[in-house]
């Protein structure tokens, strides 16, 4: 966008026969076609056109006010922008490459259905201030939805948490078993991931919510606007400081962007698993048929594409941080055309991370835990042998060296007979450690053992559930 | 893309009563709507229409030759293709997002078209091996018309660097003047760059062009295919011999992205020059104004808007490449859904690619250098100090060291009394270190500077033209 | 690091003769070199020993509150990390690469300088819990430090722009001319961004405070531990709901690191203003010689190279936060090595941002503004052209339209007259647009309009020291 | 690096009291501690000591050789670099921070070690051209490094296809059951994507072994240097074209870091499989004790670390390419401070990929696949599914949407009756389709499926094999 041109401006001359002057009569020549085919924005901006008119109207209402334009130029300024928001809403605004970008096609729209009066509008703004202040409301209500997007997740999360707070599948490191944890603690995880993502949100959302407009193109206005007027309007808690920081900054694109990309990390992660659960040689899950894609020729076979696709959208989404770091990188106050680049990595970004949230949410509503099958798993592989270790500190005083000593001597043992831990005889188990008693058994199951971990944030069933009913409260 | 579905059976599918058997009779339901919005690709990947109907072609020949389907269902089909063509550049096509993506839409329609027959085209293929064939061939050509457009870039820089092979200029070490050098030869330098941008691409078109198609769903075809003869037919020099590489790889798009991302770094470079050549401050060089952009308000402004967009698309495609880097990390083979978040990134980092080398070219070839101001600046600054310490090494034999220290000293005295070096009075200089002489003289100005860096690839102008002469004969 | 394994086997195991079993008795080999190559992470977490140290010493207080170990062992413990730390900082400790990584080496030395009650410090405890404390520790502090470093840059910024409140130099689209601001308030537009660069680590730090230790492997401990005694000792607000969540996470440290590339490109966007600004053709500003680097040969020269490596830290740092969402992408719950990979891109990002605003502080308080040559810059280029079509639409009630074309038309004249717009005599202008008077001289100087911007947030001096002052109050 | 200083003047400096002149003469006090501590590269790039010593040498012979300096100054000089060899290789050399680079270190001792003399190498040599230079040789060297690796671990990769050149394993798309594969065929996947990256290191080389030496500070030099002769003493193919270009460009090493980039990407897949082989669930493959790490609480446990390494060590050379690429981004030519950036990333990128590779090599010598698991695998889950279909056609002339129709319930028929496919009787198979005869199950075992796929490429063992033999006499 250039900074300080008037749209009507552009209006006329592109309806002026060949040659004639514009930019304010002095350019010789029209811009060439290639020059043309960069400059445009209105195929990716036109998506401000909400933004746009909200600005315009607070504008407007401001200038009255003020007493900066008559009120009879200001209504005809709201009533004209109303049709087009009509025009907009109803498919038939004509979006006119010849205009750029979406706020001159807006404004040479307003000044066909009004006349003179749309010229008053443009008083005391610039290009420059009007765009940051709609991208601005565009990525304050994308945090807003997305912080919605994640708040449903999570009840879906819970919800699931709720029904698998008791049920057994294994804890992984390395993904080798490790501990038996429970399903709902499993979900809790992330339950908590995606809450801190939407505070983040929140956090962005607040910093972000400041006033660019009556920056002007860069200096502030010499008429005697009222920026908190238009920032109250606005929804803005107050206007910002600087002009020159108003019109120059893109920070509250790049700080949702960075909180897309960890939020889209954490669906990764739990996109990943969900495709693993799903594979034959795990079998812990499987989705409904309308939540994965088949083949007519393999119709055993379940993909789990919507998992896959939102494992993919993290790099879409990181790219977006990257580009928009990039462009922003070593660049000179003021505005500089650059900056026209802020908004395909946004709108990208945001419409990926849509997605991804929207399809987690159904898989999680709709995954079947095979959970005999996660039991198994969790029992297998002596995942319990931590909890014989603990046992022997806990009850025979043994120093933890010994302990380990101890229960590798018994995994090994249990090993060579190809049985488990629980299936040692007491005299088995005294061989290795002779005070050893029959309470050993206790622990030894991975029921017992989920039941043991009762410290705060535990997999212990009752801590599972105490976390779930702080998360309902404050999600209600 | 699912892997081995045959999109005719979609297409029935999709026309049965809602609740009806798809997917080879066993799904119970459709998919839901999150579904279709996420793996929907009809809209970007519908670019891939001719690299499809290309495909398609030569597997139809094959087929037909190796008798794998009959001669006349082969001409049906051969047909049908023919006339989808024409429907595509005619814009009657009918693209259904219903149909998921370009293969699917294509296969559908010959279904329509031609009825049975359709349904021999995927005998012996697979939506894996036909997409990574469609694809690969599309970034070839990107790569081909990338390599064309380096070309007239650097064509466009040989002849500006012609014209000002002995305009001289400052060189900049941290944007301070150092040394005089000549228009030329900085542009020259810019030649040498895309020159290996341009060998970049076709290394990577050369290393890529192998013939995926063949390969199937993943493991080869029990049919007795000739995946030699398609890949003569699509100009593939020879078929990939690994199946399962065939379908899982997506290097070749990495590596034309890293081209791109590095021709990008290249062109950010000139661009930021072309912007700062621009301000007032420098004044070295303008547009005319159809390159660029003004302001009714502020009619003496001359944005360099081309120049600051060609050096933002750095950011885009840069961003594609970590987009699409991060897509593949740790994918297991072969096929995932992942990778159909190949595409995006590609398209837009060559359409942003595309846009900048012929904005680029434009505005090398209008460039209107403003010569005396570059002259001016070469010879300020005392920036044939260098000069001054060379003829005292190589006439006097003076230990470096020392000479340096006469420089110095003579730097100082000259900016103590407000004028260049060569305003020195033999005397003065002599008072600095007696054996200079009045030929001290010749070496002082800027001009004489240039001229007699005459080592290979310095700026003396007889070696740029040598160089711009070289060029011209490999570029002929 | 590996979970749950106890570091003082290790050591006894390194001791033995080759062979001898280790691993709790079971692994037959000893890792290969290559194993132990790309497994040791001393060299990188060392850095890490404070907050190793604290996180013991809670944990150790904890266990003897809880009854868990007893007071003799846990006093004896509590000696041997007094000793550990003494011995560190002396520099006399033995950080040994057999021992892989930090929480090894102490524990080892633990070990050697107790005995037999070290075995104990691990009750209720693992590596990963123990790390995933240790780093948050790191970062935290990282956060903190940062969070100073940025005020000390604003109060160096703040004490300039007070210096400069009335000023002028040229205000920049596309670093061309386009109105005239104070330097004061140039300077202003960073304190806005570094205070919002400030918020967001105090935010981070906020979000991130809370307390990994108890989690134990990945389960939580089945010993009566108190994570709230935990979690108040080490200055955490209160402990991880989830333990898996807890050390499998690294979500505060990709948070922190895009805080810091935020930051950074700030950075870079100053760096390059000093270094355009420095440059002979602007003159706008120098540095005194100890920031700067010369050259023996061209002693004339002062390059700003503190300035271009702030700029290019931006790099270093957006990598770092490549690298690491590249990392954790796509990784199952809970724990996996890959996690390793965290340290690295946190270390070097934060080491790169700490010199960069040490360094940017140190610029910005020596820079020597040459405000002779920004204000004449400041009325070049017919800056004040917007003044003159904003008096028409003032004072006259010109539309917008009419106003500009009047403006253009008098730039035009004036340039052809090669004079300024204050230097175009009243008839000149009358011819223009008979309305004009005497009083549109008033406006037409860059001071003029720069003390017309009185606007929230302009650039008018009084607006800008308004600023400062609200500034000055918040920062005390 | 400044430019054109030469560091022996710098050595004195450092050795006069405080307060005396340096840089010429002409700085009045030294530079900042911020100023040393950000500029500061000596810990960085000491490690291009050798290629140092190597473009010294040979610049300084081709001075002899052109009588720009005399005979004994010139072994002088020779003599003292071999000294300087020497003191490196034995660990005696003085690295000097206050000498800031490894060029000033290396010259600051040569004049230690040969006075005067040492002032001659610097003619006709700047340390632009020097650094250059040297890194030049440096990434060459990794790149060929780099390409032995390659051909090492494609070397494990064809013994251990060879060995199971006809074991079957399944064949996953979407992690889920497609079709039947040979182990062989799977690991030559990898061979023919790390030829790949081989030949992407081959062409970087390749393009980049041209010298830069002999450009001087950015303009080339006066004197009669012979900068073809330098290029053949360093194994250069010829010199760059231009000074400029020579000093400003760093595409090489932004190549290479690309290359590396997508063969970490192709490691971290082939990591992530050995990853997920190795869980209990899937239990295909296990690494010896020496490959794996253990915990002494939990000795069942093989951990695969180093494959989560090679996997995680994605980032990092990713991370690398990108903060490259960013420090490149928009910088004017000819040198810049911000390249001194340029160092770090590359040499952490490589020393992540030659641990990746080598810990790779290992991986796959020692990997211990159950063939038996995965046999079984392979014909689970209804994995001959395509090839009933296929059959269908080939023998029955059905068109392709019956053909899957008939397969969809064959494969409905035997889920329901929990058998495989082949364990449908014929005339269950005939009650589908009446054609079907005896001969059909001739293609339902895997081993069928397998050896059926004859197409070039396919998993056929015997196209496998073939494979195998063309890269052993590729790769001899």
């Amino acid at each position: 966008m250039t900074d300080v041109s008037t749209p009507e401006e552009k209006t006329k001359a592109d309806q002026k026969p060949a040659g004639q002057d514009m930019w304010g009569g002095r350019f010789s020549s029209k811009p060439a076609d290639i020059m043309q085919a960069i400059n445009v924005s209105i195929g990716v901006d036109q998506r401000l056109w909400s933004q746009d008119l909200a600005g315009s109207r607070a504008h407007c209402r401001m200038l009255i006010k003020q007493g900066i334009i008559g009120a009879a130029d200001g209504e005809a300024i709201l009533g004209g922008l109303e049709t087009i928001e009509g025009e907009i809403r109803g498919g038939s605004f004509p979006f006119r490459d010849s205009f750029e970008d979406i706020h001159m096609n807006v404004e040479a729209r307003l000044s066909e259905l009004i006349g003179e009066p749309s010229g008053r509008l443009h008083t005391a703004r610039s290009r420059n201030d009007q765009v940051a202040t709609d991208f601005r409301l565009w990525v304050r209500d994308a945090c807003d939805r997305t912080g919605h997007q994640l708040v449903a997740l999570q009840k879906a999360l819970l919800g699931r948490a709720e029904q698998h707070a008791g049920d057994l599948m294994p804890g992984f490191t390395h993904l080798q078993t490790a501990q038996p944890v429970t399903l709902g603690h499993h979900l809790m995880a992330y339950v908590e991931m995606f809450g801190r993502d939407a505070s983040r949100f929140a956090d962005a959302r607040k910093r972000m919510n400041e006033n660019p407009l009556g920056a002007a193109a860069l200096a502030g206005s010499p008429f005697p606007i009222d920026r908190h007027a238009t920032a109250a309007d606005l929804g803005f808690d107050r206007p910002m400081a600087n002009s020159l920081d108003a019109v120059s900054d893109r920070d509250f694109a790049l700080e949702s962007l960075a909180a897309a990309s960890i939020t889209a990390g954490h669906l990764s992660r739990l996109a990943e698993e969900i495709v693993v659960w799903m594979t034959p040689m795990f079998g812990f899950a499987s989705l409904p048929d309308d939540l994965t894609t088949g083949s007519s020729i393999m119709p055993q076979k379940r993909n789990p594409d919507a998992a896959e696709l939102v494992r993919a959208k993290t790099g879409r989404i990181l790219g977006s941080f990257v580009a928009l770091s990039t462009v922003m990188k070593g660049l000179p106050l003021a505005y500089s055309k650059d900056m026209q680049e802020d908004k395909p990595p946004v709108f990208e970004a945001f419409d990926a991370l849509d997605l991804a949230l929207t399809a987690m949410t159904a898989m999680v509503a709709a995954l079947i835990p095979n959970t005999e099958r996660m039991a198994a798993a969790a029992g297998a592989g002596f995942s319990t042998a931590t909890d014989l270790a603990d046992w022997l500190v806990r009850e025979l005083n043994l120093p933890f060296r010994k302990a380990h000593h101890v229960t590798g001597a018994a995994v090994k043992m249990a090993e060579g007979k190809g049985v488990g831990l629980a299936q040692l005889s007491l005299s088995e188990l005294q061989s290795l450690e002779p005070g050893v008693t029959e309470a050993i058994y206790k622990v030894l199951s991975p029921e017992a053992s989920c039941a043991s971990r009762q410290s705060f944030g535990g997999t212990a069933p009752e801590q599972v559930r105490a976390r779930i009913a702080d998360w309902k409260s404050r999600l209600k």
